[in-house]
């Protein structure tokens, strides 16, 4: 990436946009990249690539849907290919129905994406996919719907470019990060930090990952699964929710990098926005399992929101896993939502 | 140590018995160590040194106390030595009355003082008070105040030596560790070991004594105290609680063992005491901030306690440490559990 402040230039268009795989004739997907110009928090104006999914109905409302840190561009997917991250959620006929909507996600962009940017923040992000909004001559946005980081990024969006945007989808996301999952996230990221140190990054990674796994599902989810007896093996006992946490860490380094890892966790942590900027109508969605966004903090975002704002509260065991399992419960509040 | 399986020896008396200071002439204080057999849970008959602080009116009736893995025998202290971990509950005239009764405690063993043992178990703790309570001349104990770690080592003495107790009293402890809580400890106990493998056992051990203080407190506690911005300094931003995270890991390499907390942790984690064996009266006090020990474990356990049972809930912040803190809270429910 170029990392010299430059006047805005324009849009320059990525030489391939490739369809992918549909399941019927009568739906569009790009799976493709756009160059817009951004002037990051952390850093100077630049010019980068944002990694597009925007498929469904042809001329139909956008949805934009983002995920949290580990998601991608991939929130459903079709044909031959692995599930997408939201896949339960999305399709033909399904809760986000891609016969009367079209839906955009974007791979989260990283400080490598922004030249020489010290950080990268929710602000960018949303900065990216108005730009990309506006490259695609998407006049305004049906819905913003965001999970975790994504939600984060929805309210950034929403704070920052009102105008674009209808409505906004809160699943477990406030306006900024609990200082207790800020803690949780640091000690995480010093994990890593000494692992790249001592030359052991990838198991420090794996064990990052294993602590993170330990805040995502609720408390009593443990007691239903992990409640059994320890197992002597290897010169130490093993408890149940070790083999968990150590399959779960080890997928985890198989499918991410560590830069990215460390700098989309601390970006979570630097989120920062005013709920009184607000204007857009928000629907929150959020679980008391949820113990990385807890439902006070939900409550006082909705109490602040300058738009019209309404909170949800399901009832899950999953925790903040609740907003990838609980497609069932959570189809008809994201219906009303997004009617 | 020696560690071979031998016949029940007779007991071997220390050969020093070092008088503490002690502010008035009234009362006694040994600080000293007895020699006593053991039949560890995860290892053979052995002979173990005993470190014990016994401390108060001379023949008042004694009540052993107990505190989490990072406490030692010197719950009080006198004179002008460092105060105690417990020093603000016991005292003349304090809620633990030192003009009433006795305190006795304990140093944790660890493996390396039970021999080859694989681990140490909270029933071995409670075997060594059991033993030392014979050899002091102790006809029965008045209670046993045991705070996390403690009240399972209470627990486990209740269950195994109840003619030679009266009544319990726990504090953040149940009949078993919570599974997700489980997973917390595991997961310092793994950047533990990584440390050792890599050559980096002290900011190891730092980075996990500040995953366990992410574990101590109370959410609102880390709101009240944390919720403010970053600071960017040294090529990363820092965040406030960070600065708390690694101050209290850098005092508690200063003052803790590698293989000590390894093994003490994993203790904690094998306890598993059967509720209904255990006939003392008993009363439990919990916090509902406490996130270690959640307080419906706690109404399992008075649940299924054979003999009579009291839940005590007191209203506090600061979670786990409560119990380290809320001194004027907790002093009425204490002197009328030990009435």
């Amino acid at each position: 990436m170029p990392s010299q402040a430059s006047p805005v230039p324009p849009p320059v268009f990525a030489a391939t946009v490739s369809p992918v795989a549909v399941p019927r004739g009568d739906l569009t997907a790009q799976r493709s990249t756009r160059r817009v110009t951004l002037f990051p928090k952390y850093g100077a104006c630049c010019e980068v690539d944002v990694r597009y999914l925007w498929c469904g109905a042809p001329d139909a409302p956008t949805i934009i849907v983002q995920g949290g840190i580990s998601a991608d561009r991939d929130a459903v997917t079709f044909g031959e290919q692995a599930a997408g991250w939201w896949q339960s959620f999305i399709g033909e006929g399904s809760t986000i129905d891609l016969d009367r909507f079209r839906v955009l996600s974007i791979d989260w962009l990283t400080p490598r994406d922004l030249g020489s940017a010290q950080a990268v923040s929710s602000e960018d992000q949303a900065d990216a996919l108005a730009a990309l909004v506006e490259a695609l001559g998407i006049d305004r946005v049906h819905a913003f719907v965001g999970y975790s980081y994504g939600g984060m990024t929805g309210l950034a969006f929403a704070a920052r470019h009102p105008y674009a945007l209808d409505r906004l989808v809160l699943l477990g996301s406030a306006h900024r990060p609990h200082p207790l999952a800020t803690a949780q996230r640091s000690v995480q990221r010093s994990i890593v930090r000494l692992g790249l140190e001592s030359g052991q990054p990838e198991q420090a990674l794996a064990l990052a990952r294993q602590l993170a796994m330990t805040t995502y599902r609720g408390s009593e989810e443990f007691v239903r699964r992990f409640a059994t007896a320890p197992e002597y093996r290897d010169g130490r006992f093993h408890f149940p929710v070790e083999d968990y946490l150590e399959q779960a860490g080890r997928r985890f380094v198989a499918r991410f990098d560590i830069e990215r890892y460390l700098a989309l966790s601390e970006s979570i942590d630097l989120h920062d926005v005013c709920p009184e900027q607000i204007p857009t109508a928000t629907t929150l969605i959020g679980t008391p399992s949820d113990r990385l966004v807890p439902l006070a903090d939900l409550c006082e975002l909705q109490r602040r929101l300058q738009g019209s704002a309404t909170l949800e509260v399901i009832d899950s065991p999953y925790g903040h896993d609740a907003f990838l399992k609980e497609s069932e419960r959570l189809a008809p509040l994201l219906r009303d939502a997004l009617a």
